[in-house]
């Protein structure tokens, strides 16, 4: 993708392609939220091996889109991953997942992370994707109402499970 | 992925990927099924070319894994669809995602869909992924009730924006 730049009510942010240069910023603002926190999902020193090969295998996959939306000056403010799946049902339906939605706490109410997902559903539709989804966990009632005002419909329920070590 | 024989309480099925001539029997399935049905999501004989294009783009990504479940005779009893998803969220963990899982109407209780979901879960462990996810329709009692049997957890809520035309 090219660079965009999506306006906000005041100012604007840069929304691109995450480079390996954004992985601490991005990593900070996934262990930045509590819900991750509770669950474990926080990143140690020891870590960053991990996340350095998974940054690889999803900047060499197609189907992946991880994205930074930034300031002027170039600090990251928020991120998303997109996938693009194919799939059979709903009549050869291809689906755009949306994971990992974080924007930085000290930036919210900005409209960043709207302006972010309203891009997303017009990706969606340029690369003929006719489904978007994601799911989001159960506690972040803020969350919710978010995609729902943004005409997401909260139809499903998202299950788990954790591979035991 | 060699073809598997997944033993049941009464008899086996063939776990192995679907090829070309499933399709018609996999979209018998999509379509064998209230839900499906209820939100537009049939078949009629005009959509069989998008399917085949469908069937094309998962046959050829590596990330997807198409499977039937059959009989000794070769009947197609059961489908479901892997996608491996990799990411930064969870100290970089690959995730399993399995959609359109479906068991033939006639068939059910007989513990197919079981046998299935435990070799995906198996499958994930051999593919490095520490998570195994799903969404289901919120309609779905039965299914949800047959997912947390099986050590899923509820605990997402899964939202879907149908991109308009």
């Amino acid at each position: 993708m090219r660079d965009v730049i999506l306006p906000l009510a005041a100012g604007s942010v840069i929304l691109r392609r995450a480079t390996l240069d954004d992985l601490p910023a991005i990593i900070a603002l996934l262990a930045d939220d509590p819900i991750s926190a509770a669950r474990g999902d926080v990143a140690s020193s020891g870590d960053i091996p991990a996340y350095e090969r998974a940054f690889a295998v999803i900047d060499v996959d197609p189907a992946q889109q991880l994205l930074v939306a930034t300031s002027d000056a170039g600090d990251v403010l928020g991120t998303m991953q997109l996938t693009t799946i194919p799939g059979l049902a709903r009549a050869g339906a291809t689906r755009l997942q949306i994971e990992a939605v974080r924007v930085r706490s000290d930036q919210r109410d900005r409209g960043i992370g709207g302006a972010m997902m309203r891009w997303a559903v017009a990706e969606a539709s340029a690369l003929g994707a006719t489904l978007v989804q994601l799911t989001s966990d159960a506690a972040r009632a803020d969350a919710h109402r978010f995609y729902e005002r943004l005409g997401f419909t909260a139809s499903h329920v998202g299950f788990k499970y954790s591979v035991p070590d």
